[in-house]
């Protein structure tokens, strides 16, 4: 989309404007005459000037172009103000008013109406129920935050779908003197969404980094898509507000419930390489100094006047998974030159308490041969110079380009003005050391983020079965459809009477599993319906017997009966695995791979991925737990068959739409084969 | 101990004051002539005048009483001293000089002499190398920290193992007007360590709060001690730096390698009931407010003026395991009735963007009445007041003294004077939701510790054996220690030839599990050297054969072989656990019950306790996850027998101290039976 007339538009309305400087309307013209340097047309029903501008009765008495109107009246006239933009041919429109969607069934009501018209129109909306949208280049603020919060002009896009949150933000980058490229207020997304902001800020060269505060998504699948293009040129910084609620299939299937409310949002963000920050300083710091930062390698070079940081420095890295990067004797020789006897020449460097800025100059100018990350950290001691050393570092980080450098000043009064220093020199300057840790491996795991390739999972070749899915299925239902995808189950047969039983035990041979049938039941072992182990025609009777007496006092009418063979009695080594599929709404399907059986709920171990697996993903369950346990119990050829069943039913499951969970388990794995033996297919 | 001269001494002595201004000793002397209201004796051999103090050049030289000396001279001169102050009956001496341990083998010998001489004398010491101590309450400050820096009166004492982290953070808590009531640099603790300035702390009435940075200990089991004395009156908070090296035995015991370097902490923690931190920035939040608020209930009520921000608090809170209060009808009715249509009455309770100081007042009045901890969120909006806010915030606390409110402010300029006032009232007032949860949490674990009793554990009436220790057990040897002390192990015997091999099986009975015997073999089944399942004499020979040939292949000549019941091999339902013992350097032994078998490497999973283990150690064990299978799967008299054999071994490693790591792996749980089959004991 060409967004040209939305960043640098040729004349805008503020429609609402209003005389009362309390209103919205108000602050918005406000901000925009601090800030727009086009033509400005307020729109006001009543006035004839606001603010020393001319105002106009309604958007049509404009003569001249108006790319963009900014709309701030009851959410009522909306509608009839957006035709009219439409007709004067206005390109965008930032919906500030609220009422919509958020305010209850009315408002649903206006919003629906509103989507119903842009479907056929040309105009594009952002909003409603937004604080606006901020731009620094050219400029303008048609927002109504304070006017005395003006973000500087910056690399960092921001997109909300908070107002309050980015308007705390923006104050607080104002005091900080953080810059944006563009600041967005996403509102109730009626039109565009993240997922196309996204696109359109991939396209903007004034935007190098995107930072999101994201509470949900309005399409899931389109944001994987877009955020996935702009990872390949600037990194994504997430904010993840709230927890999904899951549909209430979860509360039956395994799979589903393993997964929890954040394992889709994981995925998703793991796929598209976007960096998830864990509160909002985190994003802050981001926000700051991801545009000016690259981090290539996660060996980290420290050097420290105070042992204290370095340790807690340390813990930080290796709680991050990065590391301490080796020195080398070239290197640790000249440290040993240049810092005094009791000083540390190995990493973490310590220049000692009495360290001055010419020291600290010399041990950074050295360690910065080796192109790796360094953490600085300063400590106020004895010898307390924390301007100078700043200046030093800003030296070196002068004659090294491109080298990411993070100095910590821990301390207040101090050494506060050696990080406003540093700041204002466009270099990072934290408080402490997990600060730089965290910019450090959020950076880190962007540049090493890869696109994902499907060779494995396009390879096969499987035509799935479609099926009416109009109801659950378990027991012999869902073993038949099991069968018909080419996953192998345990042998059974559905019979009704003891004679046919006879037959059946015959037919499967023991040991063998008798299971009530009735599919009104789908807990069965929870009223005593499932007896395994059988091994003898006296014990299966008397199974019979136990299972019918206890269905009738547990007041369960059995339609028929169903026996298995036990394949888990035998010598064979195996393991118990709980494979499943759950159909998430935003992202689609996620397959899960965990350790099953009766303790899978309690020992929570499962590996997911998004269905279509990648290359990657499929690499990444083999180095899990659930996969090294596998290929340490089977062989390899298992594995495979594992795996092969694993994107059969994630074929099944696409093939499928109405198909919500899938559970198989246990599924046992023996060492020369992998067979399903209980399984569960919900529709709702 | 007595340590009123240690805090309000009569008579200070500056041992190696200097009329070089940027000399420590110079440093020290002004930083006590500004504080100290006491006679000061600067002591220097060529000096008789400095900052304008008559100067000794001997301590000796002084007439008047001196309760504390300062000595500030390099290190091969302060045994010498240290022997001059005890003559002059100097009760303590803060040695603030470097040059000991922590530079060598030299000052390692200085350390041990004075250590020595120490054994002996009457006085007692704080360092060497520390920085020294601040009181406030009478006001010295006997360090060398900037003079610019002087904490004021509080009711945290802060005690550091880092000098350059407490200066830091004695520069940030200026810079921030945070109180102490005293500040210690514990430096090597060669004397007073930090468990004994626990003890003192604790007897300190100015002290409310003690916050702990930590290292390393030099006594983990005093330690345990005096800090459970202290948290039955005064919080502990403790930032733990790096991570304890474990001893070799790690390498080869299962258990030690599953505890990893952090676990002993932990269990130290969680047993005393301190609240640890995650970082300095938490540090700090908790001296500052901790002293003020005590937190009685994990229910908590969030009042918000932008919904965002209730959404990142609820996250916070819920990753805390902390909930949302419940409000109850009454509340929500006179929420409905007070807040316009459209706010959110429910927890969080939304006041709306355009919420006004009177409107926070009356939803925080109302929401009070439930006696909970509140959360207060601000977002600067469309009525942005937030210093007007603060102060309704802050009245309804005067109101409701004792109620924990904790107000976040979120931005920068705008708001930044909100929190300066609430905190200038001895109010909390954060940046960031998660820093209000994150005290919460803390101090509510601290609110609901309770101390430990031991019932279960003394009322095992067990006298473990006591044996030589002098070399690691495997197989049949550790089995018979196993069988001497009342674990029950699979059938097993020892045999040479292929002749008594056959008169095994016959005693033992098949299905059986063939080992080879050598005790050079750590890992036996690495070579080849354990066939499993054996059921027949002819499996058996062919077995035989091959280990024989698998050893030769591998140089080993076996001694003996082993011939062992494979109870594994049954029908009975069954669990793998693993049980252990790993003494830890510090705290003493640990025991661990996890997951077992040969995944127990991978999985990880794994309850650890310290010995002896509390009642509610147990109890909480049996709401792990291992726990929760164990009792899953079998009954509950298999349960105890468990924790028997547990209990069975902590005395056993109490009664063998030279035995460092103890394994059974696995442990056979059957429905009525627990049966140790593979066991390992390391005594280095």
């Amino acid at each position: 989309m060409d967004a040209k007339s939305l960043f640098s538009p040729e004349g805008v309305a503020v429609i609402g404007a209003s005389r009362n400087p309390g209103k919205i309307g108000s602050i918005i013209l406000k901000n925009l005459r601090i800030t727009y340097r086009g033509r400005l047309f307020p729109v006001n029903t009543n006035a004839s000037e606001i603010q020393s501008l001319r105002t106009y009765h309604r958007i049509s008495d404009i003569k001249e172009q108006v790319d963009l109107a900014i709309i701030a009246i009851p959410a009522e006239g909306v509608l009839k103000v957006l035709k009219d933009c439409e007709k004067k041919k206005v390109r965008f429109a930032i919906v500030i008013s609220a009422g919509f969607k958020e305010s209850g069934e009315s408002g649903t009501r206006l919003e629906n109406e509103i989507k119903a018209f842009l479907r056929t129109s040309r105009i594009r909306v952002i909003g409603p129920n937004c604080l606006g949208v901020i731009n620094t280049n050219p400029t303008y603020n048609a927002t109504f935050i304070d006017p005395n919060s003006r973000p500087a002009e910056g690399k960092t896009a921001f997109i909300s779908q908070s107002g309050a949150l980015l308007s705390a933000i923006v104050d607080d980058a104002t005091a900080e003197k953080i810059g944006f490229s563009k600041i967005v207020s996403i509102g109730n997304a009626i039109d565009i969404d993240e997922a196309e902001m996204l696109d359109i800020l991939q396209r903007d060269d004034k935007t190098s980094v995107i930072a999101l505060y994201l509470e949900g998504l309005s399409d899931g699948k389109k944001f994987i898509k877009n955020a996935q293009e702009v990872s390949k040129s600037k990194p994504i910084i997430i904010l993840k507000g709230g927890t999904s609620k899951m549909g209430a299939s979860a509360v039956t299937s395994h799979t589903g419930s393993l997964a929890g409310n954040n394992t889709s949002y994981e995925l998703a963000f793991k796929r598209v390489g976007a960096i998830r920050v864990k509160n909002i300083d985190d994003l802050f710091n981001f926000m700051r100094d991801a545009p000016n930062m690259r981090v290539k390698s996660d060996e980290i070079i420290i050097v420290t006047n105070a042992g204290g940081a370095g340790v807690v420095a340390t813990d930080a890295l290796s709680a991050a998974g990065l590391r301490l990067a080796k020195m080398g004797n070239n290197i640790t020789n000249e440290l040993a030159k240049e810092l005094p006897r009791g000083a540390n020449i190995n990493n973490p460097v310590d220049v000692l308490g009495d360290a001055t800025p010419e020291r600290y100059r010399s041990a950074i100018d050295i360690v910065a041969k080796l192109n790796k990350p360094i953490i600085t950290l300063f400590s106020p001691q004895e010898v307390s110079m924390p301007i100078e050393t700043a200046k030093e570092i800003y030296e070196v980080q002068l004659k090294n380009p491109g080298l990411p450098i993070l100095p910590v000043f821990l301390g207040g009064t101090q050494v506060e003005k050696a990080r406003r220093f540093l700041r204002d020199k466009n270099m990072p300057a934290y408080s402490y050391p997990h600060e730089a840790v965290d910019i450090i491996e959020g950076l880190y795991s962007y540049s090493t983020f890869s696109q994902p390739s499907f060779s494995v999972y396009n390879g096969v070749k499987y035509k799935a079965p479609a099926i009416r899915a109009d109801k659950n299925l378990f027991g012999m239902a869902a073993k038949d459809l099991f069968d018909k995808m080419g996953i192998k189950t345990a042998p059974g047969v559905v019979f009704k009477t003891e004679q046919d039983m006879r037959k059946a035990a015959s037919k499967i041979g023991y040991p063998c599993v008798l299971k009530i049938g009735s599919d009104k039941v789908v807990h069965k072992g929870e009223i005593g319906g499932v007896v395994v182990g059988i091994k003898t025609d006296e014990e299966l009777k008397r199974a019979f017997d136990g299972v019918k007496s206890r269905a009738a006092e547990n007041h369960v009418k059995p339609i028929d009966y169903e026996l298995y063979k036990d394949v888990s009695r035998t010598d064979k080594t195996r393991i118990e695995i709980l494979l499943g599929a759950h159909r998430d709404p935003q992202f689609g399907t996620m397959l899960g791979i965990g350790l099953g059986g009766e303790y899978a709920e309690i020992l929570q171990e499962a590996f997911f991925m998004l269905v279509p697996m990648s290359d990657k993903d499929l690499a990444d369950f083999k180095n899990s737990k659930v996969g090294r346990i596998v290929s340490t119990a089977v062989k390899r050829k298992v594995m495979d068959d594992l795996l092969g069943y694993a994107i059969k039913i994630s074929k099944f499951m696409e093939a499928n739409p109405k198909i919500k969970d899938l559970d198989i388990n246990p599924l046992f794995i023996f060492d020369d084969d992998v067979v399903a033996t209980d399984f569960k297919i919900f529709v709702e």
